[in-house]
């Protein structure tokens, strides 16, 4: 297993690459996992200006840093500005999305467990909620 | 808990700054961890020019991205020469340290376990090893 991961641009030597649950403006890169007999896993995710990743919940928590560009972040029922090297912070079972809709594309790292449970679409309930708020109902996309 | 931890330059809204095992050049940042309900840690350490994190090995694993500046990695026997955002895996018990010894200071990001067992100095044997290969001589700081 390599021990240097350079990172060359576009996507890390001896790094994977993962389609995002078919949306075409995310890539996904996995660093590190289980792979390397580890517990948790490091992944970054790059948004292209204009996307967003999924707008889900689960019981797993996220642990976030921004690499690099400029976006929006959801977490529950605020919304974050958010630039390198910020971090953010997704407890469980908590709505959350990152967006990347400041005019740049977004890079950032996210830590999760290697076993987690899967992610869940919110409700119709919760998703009208969520939009009532005009703060929130500005930045997220709901696909 | 906070969830947006924003970066402010040298240090984070809401992180924690700790003392690095009495070594002035390099400051710790704990950002998510076991206060977060988390089985894994995020750090960052800074390393000031000139500067290098502990020669030493233990069992549990880093997996590491560099976030800023520029440096080299010991890992086992081998050197790499690293930038952002390169990631660097030390497996188990693999001697390794990480020097800012490009003119730069050198701002990493580490991810271990919360459970983990405490780093071990290198043996005097270890160290005769290492020393013996002059790209390794040439760039490791033994304190």
């Amino acid at each position: 297993m390599r021990k240097h991961l350079e990172f060359k641009g576009d996507r890390w030597e001896g790094g994977e690459i993962h389609e995002y649950k078919g949306n075409r403006d995310v890539i996904k890169h996995v660093l590190f996992g289980e792979r390397n007999g580890l517990d948790f896993e490091v992944r970054v995710f790059e948004v292209k200006v204009g996307g967003a990743t999924s707008l889900e919940r689960h019981e797993h928590q996220h642990a976030v840093l921004v690499l690099e560009g400029e976006g929006s972040a959801l977490v529950g029922n605020e919304v974050y500005d958010v630039r390198p090297f910020d971090g953010i912070w997704v407890p469980p079972n908590t709505p959350h999305q990152f967006v990347a809709n400041k005019g740049k594309d977004l890079k950032i790292l996210c830590v999760v467990n290697v076993r987690r449970d899967r992610p869940k679409k919110l409700s119709d309930d919760e998703l009208k909620s969520l939009l009532s708020n005009p703060r929130i109902a500005n930045i997220i996309r709901v696909s």
